[in-house]
């Protein structure tokens, strides 16, 4: 069980730099964060982009902005759960917070901090019968192990790069491969449409177009997929069914809390940026306001707020903290983390 | 006359960025600053000092941070008017504004950003009757020329750093130096204190302590300062006058300019950072509303909401503009300036 000040959810650049703010005010931060590394999107989705609107770097990598508010934040020894996710949150007799993640480690701390970005990321779904009864029995919606296909009938669903990508690499690991996309032409890259193409023509891949998935049937197990196209129906027989309609922001648990929710976004108050919950703020591009930006500097103003706001909770007896300026005090951390 | 869209006065770290946001969304900017050289507090008052607080930075010179932000938004080629303060904003009948600087520039604009931080430093002057009439005339509140003191008289009020530096500096040049000080001993550094009690015991220098300015005289020019001590009272024969007592930030001309004012601050609300006036926004230190924070980070959130704001005066007739962000399209500045 881990106790602590201030618990962030999130560990992208806007609550990673919450443990500066929260650590100028000397309060200790845990930061839980589904993903095994931090970052968020930055370290996930683009590390090697440049960056032009992060105030005072006319440039930098997002990678590169990370590993500087790493830094920034060392005087402050936060600790880290990596690779869970917070699913539940239960507030306690006495106004503090108890934590449950994804893999049941317990935080238990006075103040929340939901700093999620978009949210998880989870797969777009097709809107077919029986979807739920076969998810895990047949209906994958990313490729793990692509060895779990050896010598099976393979259907994968899409006409984006990820669908084209595991076709070609599939053609030569499954028994069969069926492509099916809702449109005349597949999106990608021109070399990969080509050699698609190629597999389609030299019959290692059947390629269903203007075609939609219609429905799932099988007996515990995935058996057979039909596809509905312009003017006739198939079914086809196969092992398993590889939807790849890309991924989706997704608030994930986050929306079972009871805080306010505003276009899958968490409403907050712009005085501190506080929840409708006494001691759960939300901060960056979770939160919702009018005229909000979601831009990533406005998430460290967010957190300078936050963290005044959250002192009553951490250190309800102090009646005032003045507002240091690092110019003249410089950055005093934790001696002991 | 200089025509822009948008006129920001000052040019500290905030009024630099806030180039950057308006840049992003098509609107000019012209910067007006009183100062002869941009960076505002950061490079007047402390361009060595390491910063510890802006976001992404672990530490950065104050100058170094100034520098940055100038490259950040040379794309938007931002012009300026140095040296000169505005003293004036005429609202015209088509809504835009016409500024007046204090050399009878003329700017004209359709929304006015202020972001000047603290406000100008004003020196602290003493409360004495008939000061104002020897303003210029025997008073000085600050020396920019020593030489203007040579084989003169000169009364310096106050014991702090700089009123010892300018007595210590002036024993050698002036024919007389008194120093009035309203406390028993005087604060400084250690090493000028001593050098001065030197020149008080060499009879270089007469050092009234717990004595008071209490009164002026002369007949065109400066002529007796009265100092008013514990028990008695003394009239000094003397040319001029320079009480060192400070600088003190102060509003200036904008405290007239008819904008709602909280405790020598603009108030703006928080949705946008307008102010009571439509199309005059205040970001930065200027500013003030609900837990506001005296923060350059919140300087940089403010401006990107000020500039989102702006957009409908600058462009009355188009509805919507989309956010941009920069990892995708990169920064596109103007290609004439």
């Amino acid at each position: 069980m881990i106790s602590t000040d201030v618990c962030i959810i999130g560990a992208g650049p806007v609550g990673l730099f919450a443990v500066f703010e929260a650590g100028l005010l000397k309060m200790r931060c845990h930061l839980v964060f589904a993903l095994p590394q931090v970052g968020g999107q930055l370290t996930e989705i683009y590390p090697k982009k440049p960056i032009y609107d992060i105030p005072g770097y006319p440039e930098v990598l997002a990678e590169d902005l990370i590993t500087n508010l790493e830094k920034q934040i060392e005087p402050f020894s936060p600790t880290y759960t990596l690779g869970e996710r917070v699913e539940e949150v239960h507030k306690q007799d006495d106004g503090s917070f108890k934590l449950i993640t994804s893999d049941q480690s317990e935080i238990h701390c006075k103040v929340v901090v939901i700093a999620g970005g978009l949210g998880s990321f989870e797969p777009r779904k097709p809107e077919i019968e029986r979807r739920d009864e076969f998810e895990k029995k047949g209906i994958d919606y990313m490729v793990k192990d692509p060895e779990k296909y050896r010598d099976k009938r393979v259907v994968i669903a899409g006409g984006g790069d990820s669908a084209l990508d595991w076709v070609i690499f599939l053609a030569d690991v499954a028994k069969e491969v069926s492509q099916v996309h809702r449109r005349e032409g597949v999106r990608g890259a021109p070399d990969s449409v080509s050699k698609m193409m190629g597999l389609v023509e030299a019959g290692k891949v059947k390629l269903y177009v203007n075609a939609q998935l219609a429905g799932v049937n099988g007996n515990g197990h995935l058996e057979k997929v039909t596809v509905k196209m312009k003017e006739d129906q198939v079914d086809i027989d196969t092992d398993y069914l590889i939807p790849l309609f890309g991924l989706s922001p997704k608030l994930g648990p986050i929306g079972e809390w009871r805080l306010n929710i505003d276009k899958r976004a968490v409403a907050v108050n712009t005085d501190d940026y506080s929840t409708n919950i006494p001691g759960i703020y939300a901060i960056g591009d979770i939160n919702t306001y009018t005229n909000k930006l979601k831009l990533i500097l406005c998430g460290f103003h967010e957190a300078a707020l936050m963290a005044h706001s959250a002192l009553k909770f951490v250190f309800p007896v102090k009646k005032h903290v003045a507002l240091k300026y690092t110019t003249v005090s410089g950055v005093q951390g934790f001696e002991n983390s």
